[in-house]
């Protein structure tokens, strides 16, 4: 991912929320990474702690009390957030003023998504331009959520609308892992957001994205019950692996079974997964051990205290998600 | 639900699964619980820290390691397990025999569900004879998840047959809030297992199973973003909610947002909850509180390593929640 954004001139910026993890952090960094990208206020105050001191929360931060450990988090690192109301902005705004601290505000745009962000290039400029006169704020530019193809058009014409008004567009941040390596071909962007790359996961792998070998994130199951020729159970339920499906691939399955390819998780419960064996030759006893690529990445490591990582095949380090269970 | 077992003559086994905290497992045995049901051998090793002694765990436990924790645990409880294979009770009964420990053993028999389980009469006698015979184990009895109308035909041919082996069935034991207060109709239960129940969520709400009154779990969320006049955002994703969605019912809603009963939750990212307020007025806006009772109760808690106790809507205490994110 980082030679993508080297080769292309983008600014890459990890997403912390698939890893939660300090440690790897800190190897995207090294790696050339510009700085991070965290989903919730709890995880950039961790990610400080640690030390990285350009952090990105794409994510709207309202109420006093988070805006005022947002502006205790920008006296000590170099602090960057996305919204799309003018609520938010001034909200922020007054408590970052109390403090005498400033952030970077990055316009939310909604370009085909339909979860946050403005919903014109007009709305944007005028967000922008509030953003621009409120203290404690500086425009740093727009973001949206996932770069596709589409989001370009009302990128441009947001970017043209705002400098129209003689601001500056500094960045123009898109995110989303399935989608990255076409994030150049729209011309807009000058940084990428990704989380799921780093470790890869089934929908990464369905859509050739990650090849099974990069998908470095396993969950290690146990075939706990065969009840008849096609059916296994294993110790791996919604509480292990989640819920989240893969709508747009192969609807209410989860996971891949590494070993059984042919196997198919049908149904979990909390703490069992149902696996179809009726197209698997040959299939796994009683007491077998089974390794699953997950649907998603994310989600499956926020279910877990702790995470083990391998090098060769061995057991290097059992270490705690820090970031894992922040509710706040 | 206590009420219940009580005028049906039934032994209620709360599942700890739900909430996995000792405190209301303790209320639960002093409102007349017989004993604790845990999914996992680490919940039941922290039931037993915490002083419980007459522990079910209703899932097969193979392995070395999980057989020798288990002839530790019941060197200080009075445990029972469920299951469907010879190879488990044979593991077991290896590991309990070198320890001079004995459990009792309840065969898991599927009764419709097709997830573990024995799947004849014949097949729970013939295992119920193995478990008879093998050091270590003392045969207790039957299981089945859920009980429902069509359990009883099959569990009490399996009793019948057993006994004809000169066995003693004592226990019955039949598992899940949805179907439990028609669990004595079947007249071959002597034991209940549930969990949910001591929360409720929106599945039993929706089954009329538990009055919102009685639906004790909320997730306390905030409205961050509103980008159109039939759209809100909330800071509750699948990280918060789960993704445990509910198919025989609303397929594809996340939880009801009981302020605004109108509103419909649409659709989770791991940290938003997209909102549709195309039917509900009034609406919310930013800065607005919510309260959401979630589709299920047992995922939603393992989500989260807090939990805040409330009487009469007054904060209590906030409690860490001790048997979550448990591996093994």
């Amino acid at each position: 991912m980082q030679a993508y954004c080297d080769e292309h001139g983008l600014a890459l910026r990890p997403h912390v929320k698939t890893h939660k993890l300090p440690r790897i952090a800190r190897l995207q960094l090294d790696a050339g990474a510009r700085g991070l990208t965290c989903q919730k206020l709890g995880e950039a105050e961790l990610m400080a702690d640690a030390g990285f001191d350009d952090i990105l929360i794409t994510f709207p931060l309202i109420g006093t009390g988070k805006a005022e450990r947002l502006a205790e988090l920008a006296a000590r690192a170099n602090v960057t957030v996305g919204a799309d109301s003018a609520d938010v902005a001034v909200s922020l705004s007054h408590a970052l003023e109390q403090r005498g601290a400033e952030i970077g505000f990055l316009v939310d745009c909604d370009t085909g998504f339909a979860r946050t962000g403005v919903q014109s290039p007009a709305e944007a400029a005028s967000l922008a331009d509030l953003v621009d006169r409120l203290p404690g704020l500086r425009l740093a530019g727009l973001m949206t959520h996932p770069a596709t193809a589409a989001s370009g058009p009302m990128l441009a014409e947001a970017r043209a609308e705002i400098e129209r008004r003689g601001l500056a567009v500094e960045r123009i941040s898109g995110g989303g892992t399935p989608e990255a390596y076409r994030v150049h071909e729209s011309g807009v962007f000058t940084e990428l957001r990704v989380g799921t790359y780093v470790y890869g996961d089934r929908r990464c792998l369905a859509l050739g994205v990650t090849p099974l070998e990069d998908c470095a994130l396993r969950v290690v199951a146990t075939v706990v019950s065969r009840p008849t020729r096609d059916h296994a159970v294993l110790d791996a339920g919604s509480k292990t692996l989640t819920s989240d499906t893969l709508p747009a691939l192969e609807a209410g399955t989860f996971g891949l079974v590494v070993e059984y390819p042919d196997a198919v998780i049908r149904r979990l419960s909390e703490e069992h997964a149902d696996v179809d064996l009726s197209a698997s030759d040959p299939f796994p006893e009683i007491g077998d051990v089974v390794t699953i690529v997950p649907n998603h990445a994310c989600g499956t490591v926020n279910m877990h205290d702790e995470i083990a990582l391998h090098r060769g095949g061995r057991d290097v380090e059992i270490v705690a998600i820090e970031g894992r269970g922040l509710v706040r």
